[in-house]
């Protein structure tokens, strides 16, 4: 039921999502927020987000090209836009409040990813349970870390020679 | 065929990839770049950039959920992730030959869009020819102004206080 080359290029429109990763990367700055105490470790984050990358296009390749699929489609290609806006934002830009509402929107799409692949493949609906629950988390942290750093300047590209 | 809510959620997906022109403006520093007698005028970008997710979006709702669209449907999420990346690194790191690969990868997805939609949908398909078209051209817009300018500074975010 799973096209692997049809896995291939979902995974490969992940691959797009988690480079900002590594040309976003959280370095010094990142450190030097203030953070609440449930904060996961760093190592935990490229950890999750390989996983959760490896999941999403496991249940896209499921549901893909199956009669009735087109929310759960549209949703998948929601979440993984919304997925690759939120770290440049976030750690290029460093507007930390604006994040959030990006994060909350990530939130809605993959909830829809849920619901709408569970309906046509229980595997691939529980592939995102994880995902769903990170972006619990990662949102709470967002929110959180905002509200602890009033005071962060974001980046001014205007100001850069 | 088409239907009007997964439309909108396509919309979506388009609106985050659009959001980064708003968030990394070309600004001062665009302006100053040494381009090709060639460039496109300056109110094309949003303009074209506009119709082509309404195209992409109308595109992705008359296949989504078709029997034996899954190549079409992970083309579609590749390209809007490759597009949501691109707008980060070039305006907002200012790395102008690395947004060169990205957007190579992109014109390769906008094609697999093109060619995996048409094949289920004539309309589909034909909706995609100019994306592929201004891709082409935003493409060799992008190697253009990397040659030209080699000694342009990509925005050290770790060196931002």
């Amino acid at each position: 039921m799973m096209d692997i080359l049809v896995f291939l290029i979902f995974l490969g429109a992940t691959f797009a999502a988690g480079a900002t990763g590594a040309m976003f990367p959280p370095g010094h700055w990142y450190e030097r927020l203030e953070k609440p105490p449930w904060t996961p470790p760093n190592w935990m984050f490229p950890v999750a987000w390989t996983s959760l990358y490896l999941l999403m296009s496991f249940a896209g390749a499921r549901v893909a090209g199956v009669d009735g699929s087109g929310f759960a489609m549209a949703f998948w290609a929601a979440q993984i836009a919304l997925n690759t806006l939120w770290t440049p934002v976030f750690f290029g830009l460093r507007r930390l409040k604006q994040a959030v509402p990006i994060m909350a929107l990530l939130w809605v799409a993959v909830a829809g990813c849920m619901v709408t692949h569970w309906q046509i493949d229980t595997l691939a609906g529980l592939a995102f349970v994880p995902y769903l629950a990170w972006v619990t988390v990662a949102g709470a942290l967002n929110i959180s870390v905002a509200a602890r750093n009033p005071n962060v300047e974001p980046v001014a590209l205007q100001d850069q020679p």
